[in-house]
């Protein structure tokens, strides 16, 4: 998946509707994650899904591999006793045909002792999406996060 | 008030209109509350408004009760001279019935010393909203707030 | 610019369209400022756009004086290795006749060292924005930031 630049113009973004609909659909997506539902979330990929990461290797590809490297880490992160909460923010989205989407937008994770109090933030990133809609839902096809400053 | 799980689907999502509306209303509400005008936040509140938090043993019950509580916070901030600016993200709306919308989203609090600088992240909470339809216009009546870690 | 107080009632929102417009138009421009294109940022306020802050004597005037005024210090940040990324929400817009549209939201800018890991809190602002729209696209007339705790 190639990174690509924004651009001033807004020409080419989604309508109101599709625009809500995708709000509500990264709503979801990253409060099942931060809830442990690694399974739920992984559901809102297509079946070939494509999750790549800028400090890994390869992409995890395929809901069944991505749902099994998110549960790895949501159990090590369970075991720490750290709640994390994933903000998504800044979201451009441009349509690319007619049930296809790509979007680009921050997403930084906040993360606070067990315990409670104050909190830190445990990372800052930029991520690309390729959404899909069947039947009149929102998938997951490609993503790619790439962490500031590496 | 139960606390919920959310699920992937966007079925129940909210239509873009009410969505829209969602959002500008706690984009005032927070900023009225982080300008220190506890009366005018307060009114955002049904009449018979309930607002909890899993630190405190009671939640507040009624408008008068809640705009007085939170003058008193809002008045022992000030002597600390310290600015919060409360951030409201990743916000799950549901419609329930015809003039009623269940929302979760997340809450997490900004903390600049007085002089100004780097900020601190005071607190992050998730929240759950039960919004009434007023003559057009959006009310809180029932709020629970639970913060990380605890 | 005078600094306004927001009020509770939304029945001078703006539109879902027109707020989906301008959530849209703000994530291009801020993707931008953090892609280092101060140029092309720059092209998102109108020809006489003015951009002022609370901390600098006088606001930057001009299309041109806002660009170079922002590429010195995008150029210096460049050098510091650091990555930023300039957050918008709380969005509160209201309609200022046909084609204006008077905003108020938190700007949050957060800094990952080179190498990358937990970043921080560089900074906590509150942006006014008079927007003008012309042949269909949105530009910043009037900006004012002001810097929390100062």
């Amino acid at each position: 998946m190639t990174t690509t630049q924004p651009t001033g113009s807004t020409a080419h973004a989604v309508d109101a509707g599709t625009y809500a609909e995708i709000l509500q659909f990264y709503a979801r997506h990253f409060q099942l994650l931060d809830e442990g539902q690694a399974e739920q979330w992984s559901q809102q990929f297509t079946e070939d899904g494509e999750f790549g990461q800028n400090v890994k290797p390869e992409p995890r590809r395929g809901r069944t591999a991505i749902a099994a490297s998110m549960r790895r880490g949501i159990d090590r992160l369970a075991e720490s006793g750290l709640t994390r909460r994933h903000w998504y923010g800044n979201v451009i989205a441009e349509p690319d045909g007619d049930d296809a989407v790509r979007t680009r937008y921050y997403a930084t994770v906040f993360e606070t002792p067990p315990g409670g109090g104050a909190a830190r933030v445990y990372l800052s990133t930029t991520a690309e999406d390729l959404l899909h809609r069947q039947d009149g839902e929102w998938f997951v096809h490609r993503r790619h996060i790439v962490h500031d400053g590496t």
